[in-house]
């Protein structure tokens, strides 16, 4: 039985948690972001003053054994009215939050209800708050503001960080000293990933940590984030927080999307992330360029409604990959 | 194993049946009125187009045998911002409903979900509206309403009706054909009680079936709508629908609350229900006196969030003289 603790927060993550979910042999935690203050989750924090549950939601649902009624559920959106927008799944976390008076407590209700195979764990249990700081010191606050701000590379951003910083939360301590894996991404560099490791201590303690780390990059940039990175350009973001001797291990896709998903994706002024093996080379990890994508669109099946990407990992070709490694 | 059918809505009927939910050979099914429309519940039906959510929770959760943070979530109520006064159980009804397309399955879902003892079954599946129509030919319209009108009594209510008039759903039909024992009340007389009667051939039904009829009547009087009732004429206005010769059994409260109680209740001016056994001489049906109140009090336990009112059933009591009846 190996450890394996998968950090991020977004649709990345429920990505990889559901490709590797079917392998019985491995022990699932997600270490999740708590940043997360935009649309449903936003209207919670603001109105409730609870924890963002959008993110933990994702992962409950992934790692969910109950049927697909119960799934679907908690992926359920209100599309009227007052409720409109609104995720029936983050009003279920956060009505229990409510009751139990305390996030851990509601999430540990929800693993016996939705049957989680695994753990989902918030990075901290203190309310934070991201912002981003541009050179010229203007601020953009808010993960939704971040998320949404389409100038984040061209006003060059100085630093990202979190207030208050968070106290990391003691069960993530606890899952990044027992990995035996850690596997950070896919998901959104700045709004996803990122803020995990702004949580006080938390890099240190995966970089510490006797974990393979293993980088998982996304399939395409995202506009006004990361226009024209490559894989090794994504690699150098992960690395300012975990430094430069950190990762064993990038898998990357190498496989291009059909002509027509790319002229889809362009519209959106999002590419393909292309990568450059040279780049790689003086670099202590492995780098593996793998087919991710099988056939490259998904139908969106019913318990897949969390994917809003027309392009994905597949979860096969993904859980082959990631087990190849986990041994 | 008697089957025993309990007709209502409100929280009279979750009164009941958590008063009978502890007898093992008691098989239950509450049949539940569909006129609800105001509240949390008035507004899921206008924004979401639903069926009313209310009353069947209410019975679900006193069937209930899942966990009390289950019930207390079911019961819990947001305090805050856009979800204000929405109840969380019915969020969950409703969006089981929108899912499912269909109010029947998402109450059999939720009969597995809160691992119920027995069934809840609404009176019609169709989207009926409460109407009052006055003596002088006004109307109010709408059950919500209809509940808050201070004025039914004054200005002689010449019918209730619904519009739709709302097809018997066959589960109705079927539990009251199987009936041993048919329960009517306690609750608001003409926004729980009688809005099952006005369902197409509902009333007929009842009539006929083999079942001994109980009308089980009401502590307090209600402002505008039953001032000044003793027991009798509470029994009058059913069987104004039922036929004076239908009922078996009359079960009333002969102990009167403390003069604390009283007076609060008087603030609202609702007064302790008289009863005057004279007055049951020349019927068919049998008049059962009983202390049903106890110590006359309740503590307000977290899975008794329901109860809204001060003095209610003592259910040990209640359960006691209903079942003395079922044998």
């Amino acid at each position: 039985m190996k450890n394996v603790v998968v950090i991020g927060g977004g649709t990345g993550t429920f990505t990889v948690l559901s490709a590797l979910k079917k392998y019985d042999d491995l022990n699932l935690s997600a270490i999740v972001s708590m940043a997360d203050d935009g649309g449903s989750t936003g209207r919670l924090r603001d109105e409730l003053g609870v924890l963002p549950p959008g993110d933990v939601r994702q992962c409950l649902v992934a790692l969910s054994e109950s049927d697909v009624l119960m799934r679907d559920l908690f992926n359920y959106r209100f599309s009227n009215g007052g409720l409109e927008g609104h995720n029936f799944g983050n009003l279920f976390i956060s009505a229990l939050e409510k009751i139990t008076g305390n996030f851990d407590a509601a999430i540990e209700a929800l693993e016996k209800i939705l049957k989680i195979k695994g753990k989902v764990i918030p990075v901290t249990l203190d309310k934070v708050k991201l912002f981003a700081e541009f050179e010229n010191g203007e601020m953009v606050v808010g993960e939704g503001n971040i998320d949404t701000s389409k100038s984040l590379l061209s006003k060059r951003v100085k630093r990202f960080f979190l207030n208050p910083k968070g106290k990391i939360n003691s069960k993530a301590k606890e899952a990044v000293r027992e990995a035996d894996f850690i596997i950070i991404g896919p998901g959104d560099l700045y709004t996803s990933i990122i803020p995990n490791f702004l949580v006080d201590d938390f890099t240190k303690r995966v970089r510490s940590s006797k974990a393979k780390k293993i980088y998982l990059c996304n399939l395409m940039t995202k506009f006004g984030h990361s226009d024209n990175f490559c894989v090794s350009d994504f690699v150098g973001e992960i690395e300012k927080y975990l430094g430069s001797d950190c990762l064993d291990f990038v898998i990357y896709n190498n496989k291009k999307p059909s002509e027509e998903l790319i002229k889809k994706y362009a519209r959106k002024k999002e590419y393909f992330v292309n990568y450059d093996e040279k780049e790689f080379e003086n670099k202590k990890f492995t780098a593996l360029g793998r087919d991710l994508i099988g056939k490259g669109r998904h139908k969106q099946s019913s318990a897949d409604k969390l994917q809003r990407t027309l392009v994905r990992h597949d979860f096969e070709m993904l859980g082959k990959t990631i087990t190849s490694l986990i041994k």
